[in-house]
């Protein structure tokens, strides 16, 4: 592959670094880079400055995984929560995605990944013990498994209904079907197939 | 707008700081700062530092206006390079599209803008007067405008080609026309008008 010469080091440094986040491109890497050379000096400071200090002083709730700024996140210590509910999510987005719907008052357990022998992860890598403990000790009534439809997502939901099913609490699955608003015609068969066979009673 | 709650002040200002990046969303820059998470400490230091050594530590080429390592540029101080040549360009990123070319081997001249009342920039904000002494003082005995076909591109062009037209130099304008390998079909009116218009002899 032909190599740009940035004709400066220090350019070069700052593109093949934004080059290195996901999506981003060479191309779009030197526009980042050549935008930053026009921002103020103290701009640019808080720029990076906010990057180490997020890696260096991440914390992650000791309840529930999630990314936090305090030992325990906030919706671990909410008391406006309803603990009797853990909704088990594979990453710190689905939690973020989940939060902003604004229909869930729940709790959360972050995996931090999913059962996948092909990258070498097993269940003794995921803090699925600990989810079962939380289970044990505490008031929990239901457990809703939110993780992805993918083979893994599958296996890992069928693994926690296992480690679950001996203890006394419901374990519920998120609906899938087709999404609000969604054209039958545009949805793929798999999920139009199981919306049919999953119909439930039409309730006004 | 509803305002995400990112559960953590210090993810919120890498998002933050991602999201303030040209043609970066919301969306994207959580996912650029929760990609960043997983990085170790040191690659996160290296990525923050590489702004902030860019920003701080840039200069430009004293000759041409280009960025540099050094006081001249890699260019402007080859002895492989045609002094005879000027191409005037607006930004740094026009002379790294021509250099990627490899089919020009002559000296640049960075404006940094170009002349645009409507954002107070006027011709004594660009380097002109520097170019008009490159001329003067020079062995210069082409001097090629490379700037864009808008209205403030075509106004700068024509008030350099104003200056300098007293000099003993020839002023010359990059070709403009059909891409090659386009289609005349896909190609705007403008563009294949002036095609027709400045066609040249069919050389083989």
């Amino acid at each position: 592959m032909f190599k740009q010469n940035y004709s400066s080091v220090l350019l070069e440094k700052a593109v093949e670094e934004f080059a290195s986040l996901p999506g981003v491109g060479r191309k779009s890497a030197l526009r980042l880079a050549l935008h930053l050379l026009k921002q103020p000096k103290e701009n640019v400071e808080r720029f990076a400055h906010s990057f180490t200090a997020l890696r260096n002083g991440v914390k992650y709730c000791s309840v529930c995984n999630m990314i936090s700024d305090n030992e325990v996140c906030s919706v671990c210590s909410s008391l406006q929560r309803d603990k009797s509910i853990i909704c088990v999510v594979e990453s710190i987005r689905d939690v973020l995605s989940i939060e902003n719907t604004q229909q869930y008052n729940g709790m959360y357990h972050v995996l931090g990944g999913i059962i996948s022998p092909i990258d070498g992860i097993g269940p003794s890598d995921l803090p699925i013990s600990k989810l079962v403990e939380r289970v044990q000790n505490g008031e929990v009534k239901e457990v809703i498994l939110a993780l992805s439809t993918s083979m893994e997502g599958e296996t890992t939901s069928f693994y926690l209904y296992k480690r679950l099913s001996g203890l006394s609490v419901k374990i519920s699955t998120i609906a899938r079907g087709v999404g609000f608003g969604d054209d039958l015609e545009y949805t793929d068969e798999l999920t139009l197939g199981k919306s049919i066979e999953n119909r439930h009673l039409f309730k006004i």
